[in-house]
């Protein structure tokens, strides 16, 4: 029989490599024969790095670059198992959890680090970049990161406008001509699950400006910017992205990755999924695993375990999902094709000893469902 | 497809009952038109009165009695659904749980009140009692219950001989002839898990003395008093009780039951599991599901859901435990055939909470599995 375990990370807690790895102990305490496939998945939020470098058995590398407020950080990014894909997370150069509160500023903050991680990446030889784009700490439409890539934006003096999303309102010429060469030989595959504008009501500053820290007043600035940006985008490089679903996301990085490096975006679970090769490893499956830290309603919505339990259903493969926490109308997800949801945990205890414990509770949860599986196949 | 539930109760949560109906609703929502049997268990201990009646569909009678210190306490036995059955628990009237600490005395306290229930269930027209003797207070041998039921223990000058376990020893004559009549006419039938002979070493109380409140040198007199009540019982009725294994249970009740009132002695899950008819229901079913408010490693010494389990094995049914906590080692029951263990706690919570909302919990459990089950048959 053969299994394929394909979970997202539990957060705080284990890495879902982590978790398919005690899953798999379990497994192998009831039969050490059985044949199992851990895919670590992630939906191209957090953990979209750590996934795929470990479904693939790449490596993570660090990379000292600059923050959104263009102070040194250490930045982790993957080199796939092909040794020629890297994938990046722009939160880890340029992401909101590396500021303070109050350092929170879309004015000021800038996309540059992860420019720089996208050279690192070229540097290493890659000529494929995955992207996951969760998570930013900006609204600059991208403009950091072109500029690290080598592509200018001045001002009507022809001097380089400052970083972030406050500068853009001066910008008056791109001159895509310094741009890395080898940005153009590169696929860009960015994943992207919302489906926002660049500019407008449904646009980056006015739905996600206030979260990153934007006054009222200020997100109306900053969407007249992005509007400007679009405008100069299509006029000045002849691509008309502004109105490009998904272009909104991350602050108008998306736009940018889409007319600074030719960027392709794709919702986040197709593109792990595609990488990984999940859909070949389902159909060879006879009973596929999945999970995520917490299931509840808001699983339905997009989340890694819907996106497995639907190729599983597509190949009528029994599917099953585990986590730590089963909340709120978990069991609405039943109606999307689980064959069964169970909780790691196992008797009363605090979040602290859950995170902490979570390896061991796994294993015991697999070896039980493994016996279920026996004993109701067999009846 | 026929689904047998026969869960034991989640202590300080719900009845066996109780868990069964829950768990019964989350095989509605799945499938409403299910063939459920819900068989409450229990083992003989607590619990087993309210078991058997929901069982049997029969009813709790309450009635003042005498708790072990002579002191009025309402207790509760059962008739079964036959209406001429009555179950009683021992420690209902003569319990450790109906005094204080400090109040534990064998010395003094009486199974008086155990006869006196026996008495109740008699006028109610009962001619089968089913008896479960955990948690006794007493070490009388069973002479207290018998003084209820009218059997006279005199001393040396004709004399009735104090309540408890320190009037044993001035017995010099045991006169049976105004024994309740009707007692001879009815069927006792007694749980019993313990192998503890009268006395002695194994007996009940060089063993069972010192819980129940005993110094080490009353254990000795109270030991020698157990002996001398056997002797007797040999000399005078002609019944050889002393090293039948049993009959050191509940402080010797299990003796005076077998002398005075011609009990069977029988392990408690197999007497409450034929009353119950599992076995011809497990026959007839597709799944069983058990349960317990904890399943550890000591339920592998002959709780209930071992008992169901064993039972399901025998006649190749799938069976499947649910329980609140999984405790230190559970892992190991699966060697006794349990095709699953799962509990019921599906998120961090505290113990308030697990037994506060048990309910919901075992609700969507049960709807989990039964698409597993489901699941995992057709593939």
């Amino acid at each position: 029989m053969n299994i394929v375990i394909a979970p997202d990370k539990f957060k705080d807690s284990l890495t879902g490599l982590q978790v398919g790895e005690a899953f798999e102990r379990g497994v192998r305490r009831f039969n050490p024969q059985m044949e199992i496939r851990i895919l670590p998945m992630a939906d191209g939020g957090e953990g979209t790095v750590q996934a795929l470098v470990d479904a693939t058995r790449g490596e993570i590398r660090r990379a000292r670059v600059h923050n959104p407020l263009m102070k040194p950080v250490e930045a982790c990014y993957g080199i796939l198992g092909d040794g020629t894909t890297a994938v990046i997370e722009m939160a880890a150069a340029s992401g909101i959890g590396l500021l303070r509160p109050e350092e929170r500023n879309p004015w000021l903050t800038t996309t540059y680090g992860t420019g720089e991680l996208i050279l690192q990446a070229l540097n290493s030889g890659c000529r494929r970049i995955i992207m996951g784009i969760g998570g930013s700490a900006t609204n600059d439409c991208g403009v950091g990161m072109a500029q690290a890539l080598g592509i200018r934006f001045t001002n009507s003096v022809g001097d380089e406008v400052p970083h972030g999303g406050g500068g853009l309102g001066a910008i008056h010429s791109i001159d895509i001509s310094g741009c890395d060469a080898r940005v153009a030989e590169t696929e860009f595959l960015v994943a992207c699950d919302v489906s926002n504008v660049l500019s407008g009501p449904n646009g980056a500053s006015q739905v996600y400006g206030s979260q990153k820290g934007a006054s009222e007043a200020m997100v109306l600035q900053l969407d007249a910017h992005l509007a400007h940006v679009g405008q100069l985008i299509e006029y000045q490089l002849g691509m008309n992205v502004a109105n490009v679903p998904g272009t909104g996301a991350a602050g108008g990085l998306g736009a940018g990755l889409m007319a600074f490096t030719n960027a392709r975006l794709q919702p986040g679970f197709e593109m792990v999924s595609q990488i990984t090769r999940l859909e070949e490893e389902i159909r060879k499956a006879d009973l596929v695993i999945t999970g995520e830290g917490k299931i509840d309603r808001q699983t339905q919505y997009g989340k890694t375990p819907l996106g497995v339990a639907r190729l599983a259903r597509k190949h009528n493969k029994p599917v099953v999902a585990i986590a730590g926490t089963l909340g709120e109308g978990y069991t609405q997800l039943f109606s999307y094709g689980f064959d069964g949801i169970y909780s790691i945990i196992d008797q009363p205890m605090d979040l602290e000893e859950a995170l902490r414990t979570a390896p061991e509770r796994i294993e015991r949860l697999a070896e039980s469902l493994m016996r279920t599986w026996e004993a109701f196949r067999k009846h």
